[in-house]
């Protein structure tokens, strides 16, 4: 078939355990390997679940360097031994380098080949080595320039040799900035400075500042779209990659345990209204609008932590601006609160036939708004200097602070006013 | 200042008005044009704002094509021509033409200019023809190889040219697949190709098929960025690009556009509170265990939302998997239903010295939690299929099923036993 690699993993996603198994078994030994780099975890692992070591190994032994590791790196220890004493050891080494590094750092899956230039050599005498050399990797898109010691000190981008004579320098043509990313960075930091300063290509250094291989931009793409999708998962709830090809239960699972936290903020926010119970007991009309304020409060403050947990993330929130902003969403939500009061209060004055009812919510938005809202970007932000990630954990609390604060001005007002 | 054009934006960025007023002015004329295409629109007007005409027009001539448009691109019609009209007249073409494709599609602001060369050239004749020429793009990866109708056949990617021997023709090592990518194609397709085909750059071609451009894989790394940001964004209430850099006033106006459906939706679920006045006044304990179920219900529906959101704008969730995954979203939130409702049951039970109270809790997550954890699939696909972005419209809906449910089933369900 000619599908892109891509493509197939795509197909093999989207299709149920049953004619995924059949396509596998038409493909046989002509699927892709490429594809088996590409797919989600959960259905890469039912995916060799069903192919044997060798064919593992054949697949993983025609991978570009960057992906030879993705097949193997989820098995259990043994199972990674028989896969990789099956490849040539030639073809071994780079996805043993790989394993060897931490998950989610610069080293893992990244890393491919590298061709390094002296600075003193000229463009000409490069492009001939290139020419001669049988052992380039499968993609580059820079020359990294390297001093004595072999440490990266530049790049030269192939468009500026190839626009350039001969007898050219090196060290006159090149990029001075080598930009290395030392091999046990984070994969997050990986992607924040390739999308920063624009790179096709970076050196991955070891720790002795020399290069071990490069990482190249299409990696570096995988790594900011997957921190991206990380976040927004988080954000709601779902943990990690995959979670739409898991089964049912593999999901329930994985799940679960956002509800706990969320039920304690939820058990927590009715304490409130169990200490109003004889204010509803005199006017039960309160229970029907008592949600509302506790909702719109809840709003506003997801609608502070999202640009909050973003702005943390793309480091366009810091110490630096951190006490203006919070100014900044307390004065946003007092007006959006005012507005949404007025417009909440004459609905609730019509639909319950109570003006009291009425100023008793718009009264308790105007408390909430302003509370929730701000809250939005003081706790993510205490929980990120902390060391919490604020886009797993800032929910819950927002929630509960949106919910109580929502509840008791209501029922506090509602008690002084309609009572 | 020695900083790289992108940490110079994020420095203007993240300081106040004043302060940045006062960095402005010590720049002067020094101010790194490159930081001008870096900025958050917000952050850029209010920059703009403090320079003339002729330096806006200088900066934009010393920018790389694809960014030369962006100093101008929000501007008054009136004030960009001025701006235009100051540049000189060979600098003014490509931003002119950048400015001439819709916002949001592959033309704007991506392009740059290509590099193009017949099938039947040697790979020395293309490399003696780039030395010779003045007139190259600033940056490019891939060499595009076109028809005699000048219609790109395939991509010759500058490392395997540098491989390859002096005679080699570009027709027997270029990569047969062109993808090329019309220019009026929406930023977020563009996004979605070199993610998923690794590309390092793409032709952008004319309603003749003919190139116009070249798309390179800096500015799809922005596009895949901002995408994924509008999503979140969208998902938490907030709209677009430099929220966090708008003022209060301009904050609240760009958010209260949100709350009004969220009013309308919490307004319509304590519909279903009012409903039963009656039993609340029979057993005032009541009110404060309602929100518990309404809360769970959102939240499991809010993970499901989350998945079908993202797996629609990455393409995962499509009509061959569609039925399958609200089977399966069903069965999810069914499981973890039964596990929270008894969770959340005995809880009750002992907290409101009632078994009754906590039976009925438990059997109403029981209820409404398979029914929002399911609604977050389908109602966010009937959206698309519509043509609304379900990342925008999708939350309103569910959050009024899961909170009208939950009311509904728990205090009907409290009705039958508790009284």
């Amino acid at each position: 078939a000619p599908l892109h690699s891509a493509d197939l993993a795509d197909l093999l996603e989207a299709l149920g355990e049953a004619h995924r198994a059949a396509l596998l078994e038409a493909l046989g030994p002509g699927l892709d390997p490429g594809a088996l780099a590409e797919l989600d975890e959960p259905v890469r692992d039912s995916v060799l679940e069903s192919i044997d070591d060798a064919e593992i190994a054949a697949a993983a032994a025609e991978l570009d360097t960057g992906d030879a590791a993705y097949p193997v790196e989820d098995m259990e220890d043994s199972a990674r031994r028989r896969v990789l004493d099956a490849m040539p050891a030639g073809d071994r080494r780079l996805p043993e380098a790989a394993l060897s590094y931490p998950e989610d750092s610069a080293g893992r899956p990244m890393l491919c080949g590298y061709v390094a230039a002296p600075a003193f050599r000229s463009v000409g005498q490069v492009i001939d080595r290139l020419r001669e050399s049988g052992d380039l990797p499968d993609e580059f898109y820079e020359i990294f320039v390297v001093d004595p010691r072999h440490r990266p000190i530049g790049a030269v981008p192939l468009h500026r040799a190839m626009r350039s004579r001969r007898d050219a320098v090196v060290a006159d043509i090149m990029r001075p900035d080598a930009r290395p990313i030392p091999v046990d960075m984070d994969r997050e930091e990986v992607a924040y400075r390739f999308e920063q300063y624009d790179l096709a290509s970076a050196p991955a250094v070891g720790p002795d500042g020399r290069p071990v291989g490069q990482i190249a931009v299409d990696d570096a793409i995988d790594a900011i779209r997957e921190e991206a999708e990380e976040d927004i998962h988080r954000m709601g709830g779902v943990t990690a990659e995959g979670d739409i090809h898991l089964g049912a239960l593999g999901t329930a699972r994985r799940r679960w345990a956002w509800l706990p936290v969320n039920l304690l903020a939820a058990a927590l926010a009715s304490l409130t209204v169990a200490m109003f119970a004889d204010t509803i007991e005199q006017a039960v009309a309160l229970a029907a609008p008592m949600p509302i304020v506790a909702s719109m409060g809840g709003n506003a403050g997801a609608q502070t932590l999202t640009v909050a947990v973003r702005a943390l993330a793309t480091r366009e929130l810091t110490a630096v601006n951190a006490a203006r902003m919070v100014r900044k969403e307390c004065a946003v939500a007092s007006i959006n609160g005012m507005l949404f009061a007025a417009a909440a209060g004459a609905g609730a004055a019509l639909r319950f036939g109570d003006p009291l009812i009425g100023a008793a919510i718009g009264l308790a938005i105007v408390v909430d708004l302003p509370v929730a809202g701000a809250s939005g970007m003081p706790i993510p932000l205490a929980l990120a200097r902390a060391g919490v990630d604020p886009a797993v954990s800032a929910g819950a609390p927002l929630t509960t602070v949106a919910d109580a604060v929502g509840f008791f001005a209501f029922l506090a007002l509602a008690k002084a006013i309609v009572l």
